[in-house]
């Protein structure tokens, strides 16, 4: 199977064919089981991105564009005023789902944007428009995920290592990913590239997830602990570090899982290309550096007993737990974007790549 | 109860008061169960040594002294050739417990030598005189590791936050350990030390072991992961980092528990001293450098499938899984041994330490 058909199958979001049903790969089930959940009611679509079956902030901004159009769908009103009231209670009622996830309310505030636009329109024209809508925010992540994949690539040379951190994969986003996007384009154009992956605890999304994926496309990828990553490139397996990032600072300060930071000092000290992968949406030129970012701090029990068959440290231990970290932009080699790559000072490069909507 | 009462009730491994019976905390147990192992055969001896319910060079070295006195005490023996037969056998059969033991085979050499100083002596004579070489193995260890623990404490100030990877603790020692003898002689002066363990993936040890015998001491102990160690160094929480060595080559470079090399990158990255803290006995001046250690490559499924409830990646995905890696000498500040702090060049000042020994 072509790597394209691969990252095709494994999509974590999309609608049936008749339009009605979300299916949606749950993600907590890998990489044990794959199971494609079928869902209908407002309920299970707000379940699935509370507990995580759906994960990634392109793939939940995915979830809630389509998810608000099908709440809006089974409307039985007769008119725009109606279907408008109905798209709100939807909409309120998706953005309780995962009140940190920026992307959801993005996308469920573009849904309402569209949904204005068609004012006083017919029920079935602004119900096709919603459909309409839902699809461009699947497309337009794909292509961006495929330009990101294409600067990328340039920068990579044929047989390479390459180590990732987490999941920036297929699943994550509509096709591709951010930082594996290069990886798989690498892998249809025969680079043979030797990735290794941070398992990334505590949820593991790299152990999980990222293996999981790559190994489907047939890509060479071998998993590490994450505090193995340095005698990894110190034995000269990797050439470049490629990850993905949650929020990106006007001077090029990036905040993404936990450890990346690490994995850059580490890539810095060993001479190694850093490079940060992600849209343009991602960097938000309001927050002038990463001391301006607020890292959520989750339950001791993620590392403490999450997975495990029992505790595997003391019940009443304290943990400090982020979720994120800041990785500061000198240790940045360069910020692969849809529109190219940012290089250092990041303030002037990521400013011009906003262009006239600046 | 004080911090040298509570290191000496969870000695690792001691003699019974009639000198019959070994006690041996069962490290594979904790944290979620104190048990102390009552082993008198030597079937029961090697099982303990070979499943890790006893671990870290020195608790071995001192198991193994008292394993091969506790094999020939047993003995019917009338005479000393056929009481040096059965010390052989035992000592053999011991030797297979862990091939891969540097300490367990240098127990066992000094307590033949100390039966071949016997002899010819009565049988009674050379039982007490295995079982008090013995005991000086284990008093000589402790003796080090306060010794070790006082060197450490100067370099240290009250209230600092200290880093610490794997366990080199009481468990792991005869009492205090070697990167933990500090921190609890601090304890007992009231330093008020806060201490961060990295869980150290993928066996655990800094979650199961270090927070565990810290807390029971009534240390300020936090447990990380181990990708969190950047985060917390940038948030100014870390002013030392101190972690134990398996090997110290004759120029400084390192082997210890694999991480150990990331954690000294970070904290050279972020300026925090790195200290490595171990007895004399594991500086080998024969090896040259870090280039001469063999790294020990171990199973997968410690990676992928140990302590979990279902296996938490893909079951035929690749794993590298090293148990060690090299920290070159210019990542670390200062080597602290019984004989004080050597400081680079280590090449010169481990060379000193020896003394007349060279």
């Amino acid at each position: 199977m072509s790597v394209s058909s691969v990252v095709e199958k494994y999509c974590p979001v999309r609608l049936d064919d008749e339009n009605s049903t979300m299916v949606v790969l749950d993600q907590t089930l890998l990489p044990n089981e794959v199971v494609f959940l079928q869902l209908k009611e407002q309920e299970e679509i707000w379940e699935a991105i509370f507990n995580l079956r759906v994960r990634g902030a392109p793939a939940i901004g995915i979830t809630a564009g389509y998810g608000v159009y099908l709440g809006t769908k089974q409307s039985k009103a007769e008119n725009y005023d109606d279907l408008a009231k109905d798209f709100a209670k939807a909409k309120e009622y998706l953005a309780t789902s995962r009140p940190t996830a920026v992307n959801l309310f993005w996308a469920l505030d573009r849904m309402e944007k569209r949904l204005v636009c068609e004012a006083g329109k017919s029920v079935a024209h602004v119900k096709a428009a919603l459909k309409e809508e839902a699809d461009n925010i699947r497309q337009e992540d794909e292509q961006t995920c495929l330009a990101i994949g294409e600067h990328a690539l340039a920068l990579l040379k044929p047989g390479w290592g390459l180590l990732t951190h987490c999941n920036a994969g297929t699943i994550a986003t509509a096709k591709y990913g951010t930082s594996l996007s290069g990886i798989y384009l690498g892998q249809e154009r025969g680079y043979n590239f030797k990735v290794f992956a941070d398992e990334t605890r505590p949820l593991l999304q790299g152990a999980r997830l990222t293996t999981w994926e790559l190994q489907k496309a047939g890509v060479d990828v071998t998993l590490i602990c994450d505090n193995m990553a340095s005698v990894v490139m110190k034995e000269g397996k990797v050439q470049a570090v490629l990850v993905g990032c949650d929020r990106v600072a006007a001077n090029g300060d990036t905040a993404n899982k936990v450890g990346t930071s690490g994995v850059a000092i580490l890539a810095k000290h060993y001479n190694i290309p850093f490079y940060i992968c992600g849209p343009l949406s991602t960097v938000d030129l309001e927050c002038k550096s990463g001391d301006d970012i607020h890292i959520e701090l989750r339950a001791p029990e993620e590392v403490t007993s999450m997975w495990y068959q029992k505790p595997m440290a003391p019940t009443d231990v304290k943990v400090y737990n982020p979720a994120f970290d800041v990785t500061d932009h000198s240790l940045i080699t360069g910020i692969i974007t849809e529109k190219g790559v940012a290089y250092p000072p990041f303030t002037d490069s990521l400013k011009s790549m906003f262009g006239d909507d600046m």
